[in-house]
């Protein structure tokens, strides 16, 4: 930690500096510059926060030298790691490959999708049985009800499955029902949620918010692993941007920025990054292409009567496209859809 | 609702929109124009969503021309809504003034930053019992401890309290010892808590998230409101900027375009806004001169010992200046400071 | 400077790194910690630039100490400078009121709205001669007819008139006829623009670009600064925003935070920033009360004939009543309305 | 064109709307509805601009239906551009690799890095001579020395090259002297420099403006394209974002979006997107992905001693490796990359 001092600092503030620091157990070197003076503290910087040292009279800067986020960082884990949902490895090589229905829906057409789905490459399936959405007078999703038709769907079909918790009082039952539980966008500083979740034992899908910087996600990813769960997949699904052609700003960098800070498995959503079925596949090769660890795309058989989100879903045919111009991009970097683990 | 239909349209689609619509009970109104095609809907909006039709094939666009936040808009109640906060007005010229430290601390320190406050002004008192912190090792809040304090403080100093809740399995007791309940802007899309928050009888003040649109934040209002409870007090709080100079970007013209779009009161919140303490005082007046009805500031007797976010603290006498300086600028615009109710 | 060495720093890189530093003129003071090794340099800062000093090797991180806006930081020049157009004083108290149309029109209507604003409180008188147009078919504007129509309105009515430039070639012409010239915010890093004009004798009028950091503003403020005039002043008109109500994203708190930073005259355009006449007049108001050296405001007595930006104009009833509120509003804070000169 | 008008619009105000739009040259196509009032515009929308008609008194909104950029819009020319630069095909499955340093330097230096990246695969070469830094204190370039030296060392490779210009006073002479003319993301509406351009006969680089939209890009090309000068190639090179980790956002899903509106060739430059030589292969690979037509990096052989932008540079060896794995990736895609004319 580097604390740099006010210009005008007195020696009486200097002197109570230095007793507050030495106090917190560090060591310090001391450094008097023309225009500024610092001061480097020797020790172990989690006993102490930037903000805390901001708050002591005569300091001007606090300039912390190593990552708030010890369990998610690189150095705490230089490999990097491999979730495995149901059978299914994530990272490390293997991809993710998740599809599904924005939300869940009756059973015929969740079997319809999913039998399409894993056809073509998918070896997880999703639907949102607590749907998250901006009206109350929107649908929200089917529930309890949503979650067995999810499960059973998967367990026909041989994938494992995943769906988002939006609330506290649901997360064992959504850890009961599903492999994978989703934090979405919204709750990504829901640190409630984050703290339960990460009392289970279930793999964590955590995406990242709208306005959220990448240590944002990653401090979000540490509120899980803190609780004892180490399987968080991250998840880059767009920010918040100004232009009206896309629904938000597909963040790409952040996928490679991740993987030089952090060990955890990082997917792309280019279904809600951009909300537009025509730039999806292209989305998705960039995806891969960048160094991502899979990618996670809404697929519905008839967007026209999807519950939620149909105008962003793709059809299975064209799903089944992607996937094939994943596998020949994957193999280029050598890399692998991971396989599903086959029907019961 | 106006559909505009794509430059390419069949004949055949066309006859599949008409279908579509008219049989979700619209007449429509054809235009076919040079280059482009549009349809009129002509009836209850309510009935469907822009992304219902989107979907179907040979639409390109689809305007809508009412507000989705149908409780919120100004059409639902032309006149400005006055909140009533444990005796205090918020709202058609009332100013709330709420102020004290970000997290409530012990007893004798919570006592001495009311008793400030409340002499420069202030006519309500916070302080939070369940913190939103980025990092799982910071201090999270006392919890019930808080609130037992927090109401005790209140009730001393004649002032009603607003604090946060995070989680919707501390609602009830949130609802039990305050007199208004914050949602803060990380859980303004928490729909669950929303929904919650709804089915208590204390107001709620909801703070827009950082990269909530307006529409998203009356939305959110929305939620509460269609839950039965009308007690919504909105705050401008800053949303996500590129400058390093401040914490955020304080978005003040989103007040008056609040003032526009809906009747519910709106209030504005420097200290989170900006994160700097000199910037606290000049935003604050801002916010009175651009229409708000009250001021959020956080206040702390000894930032460098505050449990949190002391860095963006006022001190008592400096609150009171601003105070001082509020009361001077609302009398301009024919507005008060609402008197709290007194000591018990 | 302070420099943040790699954690893997080599003893042979460190040893590189201090003597690049020390030919640079540097004094070095080292401090070892347990995770990371800091260098502080002692000597005149302006003589590299951090850029310079990350690409040796085993440098992670270089500090700034001193902003590098040498003439325009409040260091060089603690006092608030006042910037005299035509005998109107900005800046140090006195505020500058500078209204009128988009586009400079023809003779009689920029007779008659300049008539209307000066009579109101306007001081300065704009019109654009050279308008950047978005699209190529637009409106370009009068050229020189334009610039003779904008000086002798002003001229009749007494005010300095401002007008914008938009290409080095024109510079000694809009010299030539405006008494203070204006930079849009699309040239604001236009530096060969802001070097042409920082060798005119005419006071600058400096926007800041949508996506410009304040210290953008403040590095291109210094571009004409280093070229010997010292006449700038700065104009906050919205940055870069993602919510469709406003046309731009108004940040006040830039005013404040320049205030803190620059002896330079600031001023608020909430036309630009806002983009709707509804809101114009509390936008300008809070402009006013966090602190800035006056507002720019477009009037328009027929905004629908407007030949560019009618939407975004006040009328010239509406502007006097902003001013009326304005002049109030500046009492209060102990500023006045700079007086027009006078007509001639 | 769509006109919605006010809820409260009197019989009145429709009349004067509808005698304006007549006397416009549109036929006109009411629709009363429950709640609004639409009146679609049928003929030639270029007669006027929505803002134009939002000023009319009763306009509620405008809604236009066919892109402002009719040059530069897919309708104008359905099939995409091929442009030609100094025998370089770029756009068509044919790939632009523009590499070089940030600014032009001595000739040794150039010729050494030339030789490298053309070796590599570059088939254009890049160097600055006339530089817009943010600092007026920074190196500002070669100006026509520098002309002269990138000439001479493309001449010496056999490969055209590209530079920047900044200022109208100097397009002609870097039009003589480069085979194509980059316009930089800070002069991206720079109105005068890009009709400058537009005159003359040489293809331009159009790089995009940190807080440009899509739309904005292509009117900015349709400036260029209304002079007469057809070869323009976009550039996306990020947008302003709120990460530190990146120098911006790189926005590779705006790539996949032009492609839909424009049949113009769009390129990628991920050095000035991410500002991180360790992102630059990545973003590299993810923008080939997505559909560019080529990618331009910076490559210096010693980015310690470049004068400007070095910490952004990839080395040759990391320049040539790129190279490699572009060259697989295009193929996969149908692509290749155009082969250099050839050593004079």
């Amino acid at each position: 930690m580097i604390i740099v001092l006010k210009s005008n600092v007195s020696d009486g503030e200097l002197q109570h500096v230095l007793e507050r620091v030495e106090s917190l157990g560090f060591k310090t070197h001391l450094s008097r510059g023309t225009f500024r003076t610092i001061l480097g503290l020797i020790g172990d910087e989690t006993k102490t926060t930037p903000g805390e040292l901001l708050t002591i009279p005569g300091v001007a800067d606090v300039i912390p030298v190593m990552p708030p986020y010890k369990l998610a960082c690189k150095e705490a884990h230089p490999q990097p790691s491999v979730v495995v949902v149901g059978g299914v490895k994530i990272g490390g090589g293997n991809l993710a490959m998740i599809a599904g229905p924005c939300s869940v829906e009756e059973p015929e057409r969740m079997d319809a999708i999913a039998a399409a789905v894993v056809k073509a490459g998918a070896n997880i399936y999703r639907g949102g049985a607590y749907k998250p959405r901006t009206s109350p007078y929107s649908f929200q999703g089917l529930g309890v009800e949503g979650l067995k038709i999810l499960r059973e769907t998967g367990q026909k079909h041989g994938v494992p499955v995943v769906t988002e918790v939006t609330d506290t009082r649901n997360v064992d039952k959504v850890a009961e029902y599903a492999d994978m539980i989703q934090i979405g966008a919204r709750n990504m500083q829901n640190f409630a949620l984050l703290t339960e979740v990460g009392q289970t034992k279930r793999p964590v899908l955590l995406k990242r918010g709208m306005s959220a910087t990448i240590e944002d996600l990653l401090m979000s990813a540490e509120y899980i692993l803190s609780q004892g769960n180490n399987d968080v997949v991250l998840c880059e699904r767009g920010v918040k941007g100004f232009d009206k052609h896309t629904r938000n700003l597909y963040d790409i960098a952040a996928v490679a920025v991740v993987k030089g800070l952090s060990h955890l498995p990082i997917i792309v959503d280019p279904s809600h990054a951009t909300g537009r079925p025509d730039l999806i596949p292209p989305c998705a090769l960039a995806g891969i292409a960048v160094g991502a660890d899979g990618v996670h795309i809404e697929v519905h058989d008839c967007p026209e009567k999807a519950k939620s989100d149909g105008p962003q879903a793709l059809l299975p045919a064209q799903y089944a496209e992607v996937c094939e111009q994943i596998r020949q991009l994957a193999a280029l970097f050598g890399k692998t859809i991971s396989p599903s683990p086959g029907a019961n």
